[in-house]
């Protein structure tokens, strides 16, 4: 199984609508527990299958991990891979609150057990919100319970708004994978790079879908669509305490994944995820440009990732970018500092197509036209360092607006 | 010798003025070539010494390195760490300048050679300003001759006014260190993160003594003063084409620099190094406030830096900071993604000297006498890792608000 996409019969794959329910053999159900003080606000949502399904799940690297990403692990772990049901919170992130926020975040799974007639560690757990303060666990209880009775097969548009903070807007999408041996479902819902009193920006993704697959190959498809999707955007270079993605797959299509049909998996879940990162990046905080920084011409690919990672999450980038000036010198100096060896002078940098700067020296004679391309709100940049085997890497990013300063320096107390 | 500074006999520093010519045995002069279009703003100066001196230098470690940097590094080479002189131009950076930059910072290290009657590699050569464009080489030329025939043992003043681009305000500094043996002086003058069309924020500096130091001494005190004072700084994490830092001895102080004295010498670099690099970060673009962040408690002092680098950098934390904001929740999560490891449970933050977080815990109930602290422009973070054998260090760095935004954020074209 090879897990470079290179398949042979082009893939056929058509939106659908439903989202992390558009997949055969999931439901879900979400209601106001009243975490969040906004009457009415969707706050809470269960993500159930019939059957025992397979599940993984990536989280943040940050050492400072909430209490539901360290239960989470530990379920997948114990379960081997195996989940009946998803449980997230929005409003409370239930990180840094101690023994009691550990507690909490394993009675979030075990009511969701009980409403559901199984076992604890078949339940995953995610909260985003506020750091630092305990969830108010009476109000999480009612609401699991009232969430498992009112769940439905098309409750995954709900579920995408209870997960929002401050999101601008709801984030799912879906994709049917038709395949030799017939078709099955890909679908998700994220949230985002929104403002989170206080202030910690937490990106929570679910994909679901109905093909079968083992945990193990699910999770390697996981990991593999993650790298150039989820873990390929950055607003502010910032990783949170509660960054979570899970994958569950029901089985229910019938449609089996093996060697021959893996290619197809992966392709519904890179259609998904690229969908949902990029959105995050669109609704990040301040943001009013999508940016692509595209690297090629590198040794590796993992080189090209982190020079584009570096031009993404430079400052001087991102403001030039805001203001629509076509700044050669930023990009090539945040290449130049990357910690990645090429040469300089075969360095060749593009903006919106149109050459700025080879051969160690600038073309200010196309500014212009680069700057009418910057006006826009999809921006392109390209970097080609000329070495290596030409692999490449695209990671997207947004702009840095006075209004990131605005939303991220208000007083919070 | 020990790097580390563990002297017996405090040392007594007092600060004097001169700047650069505060050391006996240097000379310099400034002009207005005509690179800088604003009517006799200086933007040249040459700094000489009266007999060949010692001298080291720190450059960029950005691969896209300007010709300037490339031609000192050389010369500090072929010299061996002799110079007569240094030669910086501001209002043209001559980076990314192909072939004819390389040559015009030749001509640049020779005609100072030839108007002060010593060898081109006993030229120290450095550029700041607009960058992709090529100098004025035939005004520079004439500068250099004007210079060298004005220069004064009162210069350093306008010297380190010459060196400007938009910085705000001057930075010079000097002190006299007395020692044993008799005292030397230090000074020295640096120019900052202030925007220079088309918007890079270059660190030059330039410190000088009268002190007898070997080449090879003097290039260990400098890469150990500049550890903990020019390298401890940071405005938005950005380095530079042109990043320079020179260091000369005149020797006319007639003290020389052994296993005792060295210890002084360190001490006089440092004060004089710790207060440009300040004075650095007080100008950084857009900032309002001064931030020391002190990470204690680590394994390493390499540790302690990296975790305070990712502080220091973390937009949310300066963005924050700005708002007056005691957010210890993104301080512990700019820490936990630092890559270095520690018990997240035995972290301890302080803001200003008021607990905030600690057991994993946050403390709120102290909030509102941290937001006081964050009111003021001298901010103090305290992180302690609870680790090893208690190393530290301290980065230095300003606010993120809107004006740094508008600053890095207008048209250029």
């Amino acid at each position: 199984m090879a897990d470079v996409i290179r398949s042979t019969v082009p893939l056929a794959l058509a939106t659908v609508p439903g989202g992390i329910t558009a997949a055969r053999g999931f439901k879900a159900g979400s209601v106001h527990s009243g975490i969040k003080t906004a009457a009415a606000a969707l706050d809470l949502t269960v993500l159930a299958t019939e059957v025992p399904a397979s599940a993984a799940g990536l989280f943040t690297t940050n050492l400072a991990k909430a209490a539901p990403v360290r239960v989470s692990q530990q379920h997948l772990d114990r379960s081997s891979g195996r989940a009946r049901a998803v449980v997230i919170n929005s409003g409370c992130a239930n990180a840094c609150t101690g023994d009691q926020g550990f507690a909490h975040a394993r009675q979030m799974a075990t009511e969701t057990a009980v409403a559901l007639g199984c076992r604890p560690e078949e339940v995953l757990v995610a909260s985003t919100g506020v750091i630092g303060v305990a969830l108010p666990i009476d109000r999480v209880v009612s609401g699991i319970r009232q969430a498992v009775s009112t769940m439905t097969q098309n409750g995954g548009p709900d579920a995408a708004r209870a997960i929002m903070t401050t999101d601008l807007f709801p984030k799912e999408h879906a994709v049917t994978v038709q395949t030799a041996r017939g078709s099955f479902v890909v679908g998700g819902m994220a949230k985002g790079a929104g403002m989170i009193e206080p202030n910690m920006a937490t990106m929570l993704g679910v994909l679901t879908t109905d093909a079968q697959v083992s945990p193990t190959t699910l999770r390697r498809a996981l990991q593999t669509s993650a790298r150039d999707t989820f873990n390929a955007i950055t607003v502010d270079g910032e990783c949170s305490t509660n960054d979570s993605l899970f994958v569950v797959a029901s089985g229910a299509s019938g449609v089996a994944v093996d060697d021959e049909t893996y290619p197809a998996l992966l392709e519904g879940l890179l259609a998904v995820s690229r969908e949902l990162a990029i959105a995050i990046v669109r609704g990040g905080e301040g943001a009013t440009k999508l940016v692509a920084v595209t690297v090629s011409g590198a040794r590796t690919s993992d080189e090209a990732r982190q020079v584009a990672r570096t031009i993404a999450n430079s400052p001087l980038v991102k403001t030039a970018v805001h203001g629509a000036d076509p700044n050669w010198g930023r990009i090539v100096a945040a290449a130049g500092r990357s910690g990645v060896n090429f040469d300089i002078d075969a360095l060749t940098v593009h903006v919106g197509g149109t050459l700025m700067f080879e051969n160690g020296l600038p073309h200010d004679d196309a500014a212009p036209i680069a700057a009418q391309h910057l006006r826009g709100q999809a921006i392109q940049i390209d970097v080609n360092l000329g070495s290596g085997d030409g692999a490449s890497a695209t990671i997207w990013t947004c702009d840095l607006s006075a209004e990131y300063i605005r939303i991220n320096g208000e007083y919070r107390t």
